[in-house]
């Protein structure tokens, strides 16, 4: 087999692997279409939007349910050979990536939603349905699933239980975690458990589900997701708020909570994000002059439209005196579609406009402005640009960076010292270096500045109960 | 030191345990009075709430902070000594008794909340305050922590993160682990960990936050503890609806959600179990017939009352086709009081009135019908009597059963195969064992029902992984 560069410890000599024989179970067991092992077939499944990062694997494999997943994992098991798990590559912390080679396991073909359960508001679903997908079909019969990263139209939900992600409407309705009941999960040995039960409360010994929510796909291979649903609310009104300094709409977002409101969504945005993605969508329903700074996204959602636009107005008459400027309503469907099109591509356009390197800050809500000063200070000390946008409400910034001559971070020696003070930065103001993002491979040496070796001890040995011959997606949150 | 009867297998031998030298160790490090010795002082720490189950501790300490806390683990683990963490002791399942014997810690000397973080919506606290003390104390900054167990009168919020506690308000706003952002925690071997970060979205690897909430002091010994909060209700309506069946009366309860309601309360309370608590708390505020068969109590809350009115009438008409009766309003706060006393006093009640053993049952939402159906079935079967009550919103129903000649569950012949068959019943129905009370010492003889083995034993790898000597609160859970 042919291979390529990873730069990380192996555990497994990946050069002198034998595919051979295990190939050959493979082929018992799925049919042509189903394995990959050609370099260029192969070659998308080497990237994810983590920055430039590229690892090829050594096969990709198309398991079409969790009993294919589970003998996949018994041979794998059997051979050592490493094995990454893999949505639908949207991570922006290489998670997906085959660092170490070996076995991509693609859960593209387990893609049907099991069953809409409307006795229950609950929903079970293989792991590569895209999210929005989901949302739709629950919306159908008046259900709602919040949870909506910005790639949500492409990202999978298997890959957001990995990442434990989030998205605007977490301010009000909480992340991943807190919609998972149950979780089907193939171990690294290839037994199967289910992590919980289809209930809303249990206290039935430990909290496996919540354990692997979030844990990267490092401890088992999910197979089948049990999520519970809301009511969709009837309503929501959505507003966007100029302000002439950066820091006074981070002020003005937590007085907003203060004040007792909960949006649906409270999200910042910098300006020259906001004229990037402008230009990048060719829109111009956001007004931007040079005296802005900053804008905030506020929706507010429920049942009684009187009751929200009540709201709105108080929260409007609340942000004037923070030095906000003409606020602008959105008025119909189409218009709030456009502007959360908007936000949703910020990402997408400061990466294509050179902003390569993307943090996931995280701070109490009321450190907001600190966070935001002290990311232009360090710009300046280390010679970076920053932008700032994402999920203020939650004190969740994403910081991309651009900095001439440097496209990643990643083992970067130009940038790994600027992250370090980013970092240590956040927290000192109380916060972390993930919100929704995950460690992955690209933050996982910066984890000593959040976590104490105590912490990061506990949890290899997590991961050596559930993985001892550290088969699965090894070298990824820590070494 | 006097020894006493411990049922459950031993990995310390107790008897030939000796405390000279640790108690000369606790003596430097505590004053007189936070070391108990003597019988008599010991005594109330040998009990909970959990059927007629004692077990006298060797030791009891009442640390003050985090240091003697970390101390006293330390000189625990070096001398072999089991160690049991001790809340308020209103548990229902055990997880407070010193069932191995040995030093049980006790932390009603910590009970200072440290910071209501108002710009921030956080509260940080020791775990020794009482769970009503620190919603009042929120609520007079106009801010809620809704987690509510019966107890909460009397309950410490460390218990509460023990046992991942819910009680009524958990239908509309999530356990206590939904509120849970981080935690201070001394390891079994005296090292202090945080669990994670004072941020409300975290990413940044396992989240040990939410494997330590429910795991029944298991892992480590909670000494901080930082919760969200959010913003205080402004308005609450309440009201008693009664049936004449109590199927009918369950089915009621998943049409409302069925129907878009998210109530803030919706409780269930079978006739029986109202007929003695109003003897007990002496109250008429709930008519009494003999053609009814069961309550609900249904609560909405929110920031505009006529909204609420809206939503109370929309549920009154809605119920009027599961066959209810007159509906009962709570017209003032002393009748919300009362009602809510009621109701609060049912698990004491019934206990006093011989329905001594009680269990946590827990289905999907839609299958409480059948699950009340199966437990009456079954009383015939196993000749036993049953009283349901608990959070029918949740599809949480406890079931309090009284046996001639059996008080307790634990270890009797003549109960095990009654809650085997009931708990059997409710792992067919796609639920578990405890929704809120934990396992415990009495259920985790029936662990084997709704845990394959593979999930045993990742729990029993993750506790070796905290607890490598098996000091800390061994042999709950599982054995």
């Amino acid at each position: 087999m042919p291979i390529f560069a990873a730069k990380t410890a192996l555990s497994v000599d990946i050069k002198t692997r034998d595919y051979t024989s295990a190939i050959q179970e493979f082929q018992k067991l799925l049919s042509h279409d189903c394995i990959l092992t050609g370099a260029e077939e192969k070659e998308r499944y080497g990237r994810d939007e983590t920055e430039d990062l590229f690892f090829m694997p050594d096969i990709v494999l198309k398991p079409n349910n969790t009993e294919e997943v589970s003998r996949i994992m018994q041979i794998c098991y059997e051979h050592n050979i490493p094995v990454t798990p893999r949505g639908a590559g949207t991570g922006l912390s290489g998670g997906a990536l085959a660092n170490r080679g070996g076995v991509v396991v693609s859960f593209e073909k387990m893609n049907r939603i099991l069953e809409i359960d409307e006795r229950n508001l609950q929903v079970t679903t293989e792991p590569g349905v895209i999210t929005e997908v989901l949302q739709q079909a629950v919306k159908a019969k008046g259900l709602f699933y919040p949870p909506d990263p910005s790639s949500r139209g492409s990202c999978f939900i298997g890959g957001n239980i990995a990442e434990n992600s989030g998205g605007p409407k977490a301010v009000k309705y909480g992340v991943v975690k807190d919609y998972v009941l149950n979780l089907e999960m193939v171990l690294p040995d290839g037994r199967v458990i289910w992590t919980g039960a289809n209930v809303l409360k249990n206290a039935t010994g430990y909290n496996l589900t919540q354990l692997v929510v979030g844990s990267e796909g490092t401890l088992g291979l999910v197979t089948k997701i049990v999520l519970r649903l809301i009511p969709h609310p009837k309503h929501d009104l959505l507003m966007l708020v100029p302000f002439n300094s950066l820091e006074k709409a981070g002020e003005a977002v937590s007085a907003i909570f203060r004040a007792g409101f909960t949006p649906s969504a409270l999200e910042l945005v910098e300006i020259d994000a906001l004229k990037i993605v402008s230009r990048f969508v060719d829109s111009a329903v956001v007004p931007v002059t040079d005296e802005m700074e900053a804008h905030l996204v506020i929706e507010v959602d429920g049942n009684d439209v009187d009751v929200l636009m009540a709201e709105m107005e108080a929260i409007g008459t609340l942000l004037a005196d923070y030095g906000c400027g003409d606020i602008f309503f959105a008025d119909d469907a189409q218009q709030k579609a456009e502007l959360w099109k908007l936000r949703r591509r910020v990402a997408e356009a400061v990466k294509i406009d050179g902003f390569t390197i993307e943090e996931d800050t995280v701070v109490p809500r009321a450190n907001l402005p600190a966070l935001i000063r002290g990311v232009k200070a360090l710009g300046k000390q280390y010679q970076f640009q920053a932008v700032c946008y994402g999920h203020a409400g939650d004190g969740n910034l994403h910081v991309r960076i651009k900095k001439e001559g440097s496209k990643f971070s990643l083992n970067n020696p130009e940038v790994v010292p600027a992250l370090r003070a980013l970092f240590q930065l956040v927290h000192e103001l109380g916060g972390t270096i993930s919100g929704e993002h995950g460690i992955g491979l690209i933050q996982k040496e910066y984890m000593d500045i959040v976590q104490t070796p105590a912490s990061i001890e506990l949890m290899r040995g997590i991961k050596k109960v559930f993985d001892p011959k550290g088969i699965l997606n090894s070298g990824k949150i820590f070494d």
